[in-house]
Order: C-alpha cells, then structure tokens, then sequence
C-alpha cells in the first residue's frame, strides 16, 4: 500500500484532532482512528468514526428489559446473556464508519451485506487508480475437484509464475486502453489536445475486475458481527477474510466485552441440529451410532463430526 | 414532565463528561446532550449519542462523485445539490441517537418507520410508570366531518372537562387495577404478601393507549428527516408532531447546513405532477385555466392552488 | 371469533375465484386461502396471497451456486444444505401475505420484526371494533419469582376470577366512553344529534391495550422463518405463540420440505458455544466435567445440560 | 441476445403451465410470463413471477385507511390519492421478481438499490459465458466537457472504430486467458489434462467490467418504482435506462392503474423549493423576476426554468 502525499497529509490532519465532547469514547479504537492498516496489495481499512461502545449496549439492554436484568449483575454477564439469547437489538446502538480500498471482484461479494450504508468512489465522474491486486506466489491455488469453492492444491513453479504474469498483463493492457479511449492518462493529463475522449461511465467497462475501488462503509455492530461471522470464516473467500480479519481486531479495539462473548458463542460456537442432539446424547451415553444408523447424510454426518474434532469417528 | 431524582443524576453525571476525541464533533449539540427536553405532559426527548457532522456529508459526497463536485466550490453549495437531486446517501454517514418519553398510541404511529434501531421499556418484565397523557384542554378538538384526518372545531365548555374527566378517570382506574393484578405497585412493593400477582405480560394489557412508554431510537441523518418531513408536517397528528418540532431543533443544532436545504427543499417545498405543470405553464403566460378545463380533480386542482398560495384563483 | 355477515361474503367470493396462471403454485396452500383461522377468543389469521414454492428456493439457489450444486442432486437436499449453511438469499425469493386480527399489546412485540410489509387498520380515521382479548382461567398464570418472562404457577380460584373480571370491566367500561367522547357508537350510529365528537384520533388513547386490532402483514419466507423461531418458541408469549403456530402450519402447507429443513435445523437445533464445545468432547470421552470445572456460569451450564437433555448431569 | 437451446426448453416449459389458483392475476402480465425481453446485445428481463395486482393495493389501503376511503369512490381515485401523498405502504403489497442478464458494471450500479432480494450467478463457483457488452457506434459518446456525467457529442468515425475494437479485443484477450488459468473452456472441456487450473474464485479477477452476468431479482412495488425514477430518468446512463424502460413496460402490464399515476407524479412530475414556489408565484402574477434578484443560484435558476419548460426567460 502506498499513500500519495495529500492522502498522508489528509490522515495527519485528522489525526491531529483534540476535540472535547460528552459522548463515550473507545480509548484504545482512538489510539488507531483514521489510521491507514494495509490489506492485500494495494488495499486498506481506516476506520473513520464510531458511535457507543460496549456500555452503550448495557444501557438499553438495561431500558429494554428493565428490571429482569438487575439479576446479571455484571456489564459481561449481561452481553454474553444478549448474544447467547439473540437479543440482538442493543447491539444495533453501536455504529461505525470505516473507509476501504479493496479490489471491485471483493466488493461485489461485500455490497451483498444490505444493511449498511455506502458512498463508493464512481468511476462513472471520476478515473480510477491504477492499481489492481495481484496475489502472491503461496496465494496462487489451484481449485480442489471435491469442492469447487475452496483453493486445493497449490498451484507451483512455472505454471503459478505464468499465471501471475497473465494478471499482470491483461491489467497494465486494459488500463492502458481505458486511458487511451478517456483520451486522459490517470493523473488527468490530457493525452491528445486534438482528440474527443469516451465517457468515463462507459471507458469503466474495458477494466478488470481486480483493479481497486474505494468507499465509505458505515453499518451497526449487529449488522458488522454477521458480516465478520461470515465473511473471517474459513469458507470464506481468502481475499475477503483478509478484511474481515483487520476488521474483527478493530472490534476488539472498540467494544472488547462484547468481542469476547462474540468468538465464544459465534465464532467459535456451532449450531447442532434436532438430529444432530440425538447422536451427541447417544455418544455420551457410549452407545453405538455411525453415519448409517444416523439418520444423517453421509456429508450432514461428517460436518458434525468436524464441529466437535470426533474425526476417528468417521470410519 | 418530573424527573425523578435518580435520573437526574444520571443525566448530570452523563453531562459532566468530558473525553477527548478525534472524531468530528458538533459544538451546538454537545451543549444539549443528554438533556431531557419536554414533551406534552409527561414526555421527553433526549439526545443521547451522535456521529459525524456537515463536514462528514461533504467528505463522503466528494469521495463518491469525486472530481464532478470541485465544480460544486463550497460545503453549503454541494449539501445543497445532493438535497435537491436526491443523491441521498451521504446523508447516511450521520447517525444519532434518542431516548424518548411518549404514550404507547404516539410510539405505535412512530415505530412505522422501519429504518431505525430501537430498544422499548419492555412491559413484558418491569412496571410501566404511573404516568398518562391527557391532552390540554385547547386540544381537546372535534374532529372535523370534512376531514376525519383533522380536528376541526375545538370541543368547548363542558364537553371537553367531561372527556379530560373520563378520560383521566379510566386512565386511573385501569391502572390501579393493573396493580391489584399484579399485586405490586408502581414503586416495586407487594400489596398483599399471602397472594401471587398476575404476569406481567399479560397484566399490562389492562393498561390504556395514552400510558407512557420509553425507548432508544437510533437512525441516520436520511431516515431522520424522512420522518421528518412526515411527522413535523401540518397533517400529522398534534401528539407527534410535538416530538418531531424538537427533533427538528435538535437537527439544526447538530447539522446546520443540512437543515437549512431540508427546510428549503423538503419541508417548505412541493411536487408538481405532470398535469399540474401545465397548468403552472398556463397560468404563467396568462392563459385563461380553471378546474373545469385543467384535466384534475376538483381535490387535486384545490391541492395544487393551496401549494402555491393560488387560493383566489379556485372561484 | 365471530365473522360479520359482510366478512364472510367477501371471504367466500374470494375462496370463488378461478383464475389461471403460469406461475407456480402450492396446491395444498391452495386449499385453505383467504379462510380465517381461529386466534385466542376474536382474533384470527388469513392466508391472502403467496408466491413462489420450494422449487423457486431451488430455482435461484442453482442459478446462484451454479455447477457447484449439481453435486446435490435431489431438491430436498439442496434445501437442507442450505438451510445448514445459512446460505439465506435463496429463502427470499418467497414470499407470503398474511390479514390478521389480534390485541394491539401482541401487534407491538410482533411490529418489532422490521422487515416486512404492513397496513394496520388506523384507528385514527376509522372506530375500532368492540373487541378485546380476555385470557382463558387456565392461562391466566403467576409469573413465577425465578423467571420474571414466564408465567409460574397458575392463578387459582377465586383470584383468577376476579382479574378476568377485572380486565372485562376495565375493557368494556373504556370502550363505552371510548364511544362516549367519539358520540359514535361502534355501528357508526350517533349518540346526540347535538353533540361534537372528539376526534377519533385523540379518543382511541381510552382502549386497554387487550383491544384488538387487524393488519396486512406480508414479508419473504427467509423473514418470516427468523419471526416463527423466535415466536413459536417456548419462551414466547403464550398469545403470540397461538398465532405463530397457525403461521407454522401455513408454512408446512406452502413449502414442505423447507418446514422440515426448517424444524430440524433451527427450531428443533441448538447452538453450542466454544466452550460448549469442549465440555460436549469431554463427556464423549467419558471424562469429568462438573459445572465447576467447565468454566462457565451456573446459567450456561444449565442451558447446556438442557439443551442436550442430560439434566441428570446437573447435580 | 442468442439463448440457448436448453434455456429456450426451459422458458417454453415454464410458459406451458396451467395451474389453476384463487389469487388475484394480471392478465396482461400473464401473457408475457418468462419471456425473454432483450436488452443491450446480450442481455435480457424476464418477469419470472409475481404478486398482486392493482386491487391489492386498494384493498390493504381501504383496511388502513378504513371508512376515511370511502370519500374516494374509485380504484383509480384512490390509487392516484396515495400516490399524490406518499402514502406508500399499500404499493408494498404488490411483489414481483425478475431475472436478467446485464454486464457487470451496470450490476454494480443496480445492487445500490438494497431493498431487494438477489440471487446472483456466481463465478466463484461457476464459469461465466463467453459474453460481454460492446455499445453501438451511435451510443459511443464523448463525455461532455460541462457536464461530466453525460455523454456529449457523440465520437464520431476512425475514433469510435477503434474504440470499439480495443474493447472487443481486451475482453476477448482477458476471457481468452480466464479459460487459460482455469484450464477449462466456457463449456466446461477442460484444456490440458496434465494441468491443475487455477480456483474460479481467483481466475475471475481477470475478466472485464462489461462481462455478461445474471441474477434473480425481487422486490416489492413501491421499490421497484423508487428505482424505475432514478434509472429510467434521463440523467441515468444510458445501459441502465434500456433495462429500466422494460420494467417501467411490464408495470404498465402489471398495475396499470399504479403505473398511470406513477408517470403523472413522479415521473413527469417535479419538485419546487420554498424559494422556487415564490419565484413561480411571482411569474404567475406578471411580476419582474430574474435569476439575480430571485435569491437562486444560477444552477438551481436553471433547473427551475426548464423544470417548466420557460427556458426563453433564462436570459
């Protein structure tokens, strides 16, 4: 990642802020506000504003249920009893603002999260960077047969090297072009006095989907959970949960209570279905059960299995 | 509106905060924070959270149409073209937070509008407050068999004590009787030690529409004055549009840029349809146009008169 | 409850109707659209239209995984899976519209469900009918002292019969001067031909919240799953159960193999948090685990001691 | 827009179903059910289902307004009432989905649109067609200089040719090499049995923005028309406008009462400010008024002027 000077300078003056206010601050999350954290290549997380923390959700926990919560005595006894019981509405209070720089195939999966609010850069008034992500050598996987999401073997030498230098090409090539047809180079000179340039709104179209994109994404800590319960998984994608990853250690930063109780019972949690209990509580009552007196599909059962590391189980 | 003393102090120990920030701040508004302001007879508003300011609209609107607004030179100007467009997202990027006090009937118009976070004093676990609203008596208004919508005429006299009597009168009683079912008063003690009191859950349903509820209510600066513009609005009802003539002032402390476009382009604007340009068109260059020649409804040609203060012209 | 002559005229032409179509349907939900299921003692729920069925959960799902789902041969199989993964977008693209009758205090939990589309009877232009929900003896319970969301014993004798009486009076007595103020009975007959009423949006604060009121209520199948698992739990309230048990049914009839994926997976599932996890393993392997040493609370190891039905373990 | 021989199997079985049902239908709707409508050069809108119709509308109005309507006698009076007013619950009952077949830039516009349900195609599991939007010659335009947003003159001879052959060879090149990592054809061959292809997930990266995608899209009246104003208007782009102005037709099939009201006020409707509603009474009384002395900028002067067609007065 590197910052132009005026983006550095943009950074230093907001950082520089002393402002007086009465609202709850988070101390550690204004230790690193504004600040620039590197993502893939090109890419960044800032965090730009929040709202609340982790008393904020106390505070109408406690309005909403009123006296039924004076029993929890604790501030963590009480998030930990919210996020166990989906009572999910005082995690809404909380809000935050982060400013991204991601590459547009990653920002097409994080738009599908509804519930937030968005200003992205347009590349229908304005040319974009010229950057675009390139993944590293180790990144470079070759898709497993048995599951067409993930990455299985890695893709190696000669054939990963040629696969990178494709990227690389088709990206340089097409930006190239997308600044000819502008008739504008991407500082916004003017390449050709005497020649029209094509619209920006359509020029757009000649550009690959790994060049960067940027925008403001401001959601509720509610709505920022589901996204992180998703989007740092496993399954998700590498590219994403790189996000989701500096995005989960801002969470710590901001409401450390409730990230606690977040990695317990979600992250780290699991779901077990009705069927599913049956075969637990057989299990711990030693009796004999295998996938085919289950009642599980072969995949169903394995995925239990996986969920509570019960591998020797599965022959 | 009477405080009790332990929310006093809360309010003053919530006031006398002062954190250090690097987030944007709104001078106008921290000076209000958290400071219940009355409403009707036993009701509040209170600020109690906030984010961002004019400047972060501006900073999101420029990131997203990028270079097209350096043609748009200053803040005003730009906040201005983005209300009129009705480029609403950057709007978006302020979020606040409210506690409110207001009877049940006033929270059921208000929780309609979907776009917002809310956490209510839940009458399913703890007492309700022994707190109703009764109207003045100079609101106390027939409603007008032109429009069922309205109050037309003031009930007067005798008439309207009779329904400030009943209505006190049932109010009470229904209360009381939600404490005999309950068998435990407003201030938390049991009535009678040797008998077991109702569920609350279903105690509460003796209690009367004009019962005082409370909750936080958190939204952003777009939804905001979407609920705004209906509810401060003369055709709202008195009881909510007190709350939202407060919330306006609270707006223009907060945002004051955006209020004065909210006001010019929202609030103190219209629409015209399609036919009702023409006649706008018509008028204007002197052309003879009345309701029967004009292709609009009796009710739709009064409408459009009203809006332009055209009300001689309807003979 | 008890259709008016008119009601049940509209609801037999509507159940007439023969029309054609090209869209899919769900004969089995067919059968029973438009009829008004029985709720507590005056209310009900109606099936008004639907669209969609468990093939167009299929149809979306396949076009959106693509190849990757032809792995899943069979259309129930698909479903669980993605009922197992959360993979929710598919569940959307049914949706469902309900006409609804019940007391306004269940209209305020149930309005807490944000996505969805609503049209209440408005009270401030039209007179609500002249019915409230009185309990049956035997729900009329205690709220127990350990759980102040329950409702413990059950209310006996001569105190259950008294708070029935209570509740009626209370109901019936606000009603009448309801009419009082209004000079409009509930037939829309006038009182004194010399009188003002009040308007009816001010009169309405005079009802107990047991009054019952009607609403359109229409969201997606995804949606309306999140409110059945919440509402047809065991820690719902009663009344709203009645209702979400009616719905449960409705869904059984117009998407059967979602239901079952449905009741496996959420209704019938559990969720076990990370630390649950390890205590499951340890008592698989035959190890000892007391609450303890398990580190968690006393309330977590209960939950988990019942969720997996060992309350044996508890001691 | 070629389909392909299974996809025109499937729109023809779809087209052949009978079903008989007691839900309302819209028989002009009907008639065009599944078919494909093109769109740009390979795109398309199919309505593939859904609910309600004009009388849904009315009908769930009449419930929330309830003996308030009956002043307005017909369907059409009413529907024009809530429209003129915003009352917009009632234009939520009536839901439709749509498939179509776009380019990704103008997905990327589309999905700004959040309240709506989508089921995307997804090439992290699946290889997209071979297929991407090359605009016509006439469409090719120079972004004006005044207004960066448009498409001013239009590029003209070698100039556009050109243009269009190096977006034509840049998707070519760019899918050419897409197939290359992945080892595998559009069609599913695979290239070199010896070779591991790369994850689809990461091969995607490399296709152009005009590449060819396709969704499920549902979403209810009242959003549909939110998003048929802002993308059927002329300042949208262009691409966005051909699928706009095919929806905006299959409405008029649908709701055709809605779709008459809707283009009379919002569509060919405008908005006029406070200051703006002056200026028009002035003009309306033959009073002096230009933009100097009318309190507008001379932006906002202008779009008031052409807003009513006097743009002579302009000077």
């Amino acid at each position: 990642m590197i910052l132009t000077d005026s983006q550095k300078k943009e950074i230093k003056d907001q950082q520089s802020q002393k402002n007086e206010t009465k609202r709850v601050t988070a101390p550690q999350l204004e230790k690193i506000l504004y600040e620039a954290i590197p993502a893939l290549d090109h890419g960044f997380v800032r965090v730009v504003d929040y709202m609340g923390d982790d008393t904020s959700i106390v505070q109408s926990a406690r309005v909403s249920y009123g006296k039924g919560t004076k029993q929890v005595s604790t501030d963590a006894g009480l998030i930990k009893y919210l996020m166990r019981h989906w009572h999910s509405t005082p995690f809404e209070m909380c809000e935050i603002k982060y400013h991204v720089k991601l590459p547009i195939f990653i920002a097409r999966q994080w738009i599908r999260h509804r519930t937030a609010n968005v200003n992205e850069y347009s590349a229908r008034y304005s040319i974009l960077d010229k950057e675009f992500y390139l993944p590293s050598l180790e990144n470079l996987a070759a898709q497993s047969t048995s599951n067409r999401q993930g990455r299985g073997d890695v893709l190696e030498g000669k054939q990963a090297e040629k696969v990178l230098e494709l990227l690389k090409e088709d990206a340089e090539r097409t930006y190239e072009n997308y600044e000819n047809m502008l008739n504008e180079r991407y500082d916004g000179s003017t390449i050709d006095e005497n020649k029209k340039g094509l619209a920006r709104e359509l020029a757009r179209m000649n550009l690959t989907l790994n060049t960067y994109t940027q925008w403001y994404w401001k959601t509720d800590l509610l709505n920022l959970m589901n996204f992180l319960r998703l989007r740092a998984d496993s399954h998700a994608q590498y590219e994403i949960r790189i996000y989701a990853n500096i995005m989960l250690d801002t969470v710590k930063k901001w409401v450390p209570i409730t990230y606690e109780a977040f990695m317990d019972y979600r992250v780290g949690g699991t779901e077990v279905s009705a069927k599913g209990k049956l075969i637990i509580q057989k299990l711990i009552k030693g009796e004999n059960v295998d996938v085919n007196n289950s009642g599980l599909s072969k995949r169903e059962w394995n995925e239990l299995m996986v969920a509570f590391d019960l591998k020797d189980k599965m022959i």
